[in-house]
């Protein structure tokens, strides 16, 4: 299974040591937008081309992971990428994933290739857990919490901030509520009632600091209406405490059974990581397997992981195991 | 989708409601070896059958839910019937599972019909979790905790004991075990350093106490080497404690990353359920509908929760509303 990586950030070198430890997957290259000799890759001996040199290697890639950011890039990036490799992408805009599914099946299919989009944990590990969840127990809630852990959109937002030089936004649970759940207690939350936001910033040393945290506080579905700290420390201070890319979260079904649904019942998936980026690379690189099981059935077109059969994603020496262990 | 129901014990009550309040369902009947006049269903309006009679039904019933003991009736009954109907069982005698799918795929395959084995929870949710979890973190330990809940098996075991009229037998994860594995150490368990056993027991007014609880504490696999308790009470304390069937564990994986291994991550899965029957009844009739829509796409012969793609378990309809909540 020869891997391409088109971006490299994050999640990108997150996908390279996936690829390097699956003992299936020969990793070919990183594509980069940027200066393809001022990119050290994690492994010396890792492959970097320019983006654009990617076409030549159609022959040479069976699946095209794609790792860039879901707000301007992957619209773009994976329906034209598609026509020409089998692709992977984590996009996580979950109002635009029925348009960005369309996109990316229409030129798939052209190509008669197999795209799966949205992979990862949340779309992805998440989204079936959901899924299953709501189907073993339809009469029900489901709730998700995200966090304690960095959202890399909300960091985004600070830092574009005029007098802010770098960010880190943690998104945290509000316990009050995660424990509601758990008990049993069905209501309607606000976003703000089920999250709070806690913001370390490093700021211009001649900014208005006052100022900087008002205009955080009120940037609308960001911050607006939530409960949100906004901490100022030193350069040496982000680096020491804040580098660290962890996450997690947890997804709970609770639900009822019985002629009188006197029966209460609760699902919980619980989810704690130290790198995000690197999980998320995992379950993409996963993925890279089952689409070309697959692909080898006569499917194509666009896919999320939830038309994937579980089983797809072992090889055909596993299954017995599998079998075994059920 | 008209669904029959092969068996009528407590999962066989499970199923029966579960289909009732299921809309896209329509229960044709109950069939039972014992004598259907002396059987009385939840719902009034459910037909009471012989077992022998369900070969009249070849051509009403989509798919035949068999809800009997995994021990002696499942690996007889479920390829004999899967010759005749499409066919869900929750076989869970881990052990024999692959003997079991090799007998039924043979024979579903000879009628032309579709056969899932071994649905529910554990075989069923929990090996899917166990599947994702371990594709996703591939270097990593996966550790399967039971209960606390009432074991069928472990309690028919003690009432074989001479001198028993009846006995409920709790399985109980140790919580040292459970709150080591959270915590990230990696260790081997013996099964007797997971789980301890409390067992209820209903004695005859004659019967030699001392006896029956060492015989209890010395049944290999069953007792043999595990914390054991044994509480003798009385007729009225069994069914006013210990008549629900509740249940539950807790799946967990615990894997790292990194290019030195450096990052650690858990994914736990937690259910608690208050009847077992009624969530694994759930379950068998969420998959029917899935496997109708399998066996739509040519799909023919045996197969386990890991084969079936999990959008098959929703609708069409359905289908967009997941998209966009994925």
């Amino acid at each position: 299974m020869r891997i391409g990586i088109y971006g490299y950030g994050n999640l990108g070198r997150g996908v390279e040591i996936a690829a390097k430890k699956q003992c299936e997957a020969e990793l070919v290259g990183v594509f980069t937008r940027r200066n393809a000799d001022s990119v050290t890759p994690i492994y010396s001996e890792t492959n970097v081309y320019p983006a654009d040199a990617v076409y030549k290697f159609k022959e040479k890639i069976d699946v095209l992971i794609i790792t860039s950011g879901s707000a301007t890039d992957l619209p773009e990036m994976t329906p034209r990428l598609a026509e020409h490799f089998n692709v992977i992408d984590s996009f996580d805009t979950h109002a635009k994933i029925s348009e960005h599914f369309k996109n990316t099946d229409f030129s798939a299919k052209k190509g008669g290739n197999i795209a799966l989009i949205s992979a990862g944990w949340d779309p992805g590990l998440f989204s079936l857990i959901r899924l299953y969840s709501e189907v073993f127990l339809p009469y029900g809630n489901t709730y998700t919490f995200w966090g304690k852990g960095v959202s890399q959109g909300h960091s985004d937002a600070i830092r574009r901030i005029d007098g802010v030089i770098d960010a880190r936004q943690y998104t945290m649970p509000i316990n009050e509520a995660l424990d509601s759940v758990r008990c049993g207690e069905i209501r309607k939350f606000l976003p703000c009632e089920m999250h709070k936001r806690e913001c370390f910033v490093l700021a211009d040393k001649n900014a208005d600091k006052e100022k900087i945290e008002n205009e955080i506080k009120t940037i609308p579905n960001y911050f607006l209406g939530y409960d949100t700290s906004v901490n100022f420390i030193t350069e040496e201070e982000l680096l020491k405490n804040h580098s660290k890319l962890y996450h997690g979260g947890n997804v709970i079904r609770i639900g009822r059974t019985g002629v009188k649904n006197e029966s209460f019942h609760k699902i919980e998936l619980l989810l704690t990581l130290d790198s995000n980026p690197e999980f998320t690379g995992s379950i993409l690189v996963a993925y890279a397997g089952a689409i070309l099981r697959m692909k080898d059935d006569g499917v194509k077109g666009c896919k999320t992981v939830l038309d994937i059969p579980p089983s797809y994603l072992i090889s055909e020496a596993e299954k017995e195991k599998y079998i075994n262990l059920l």
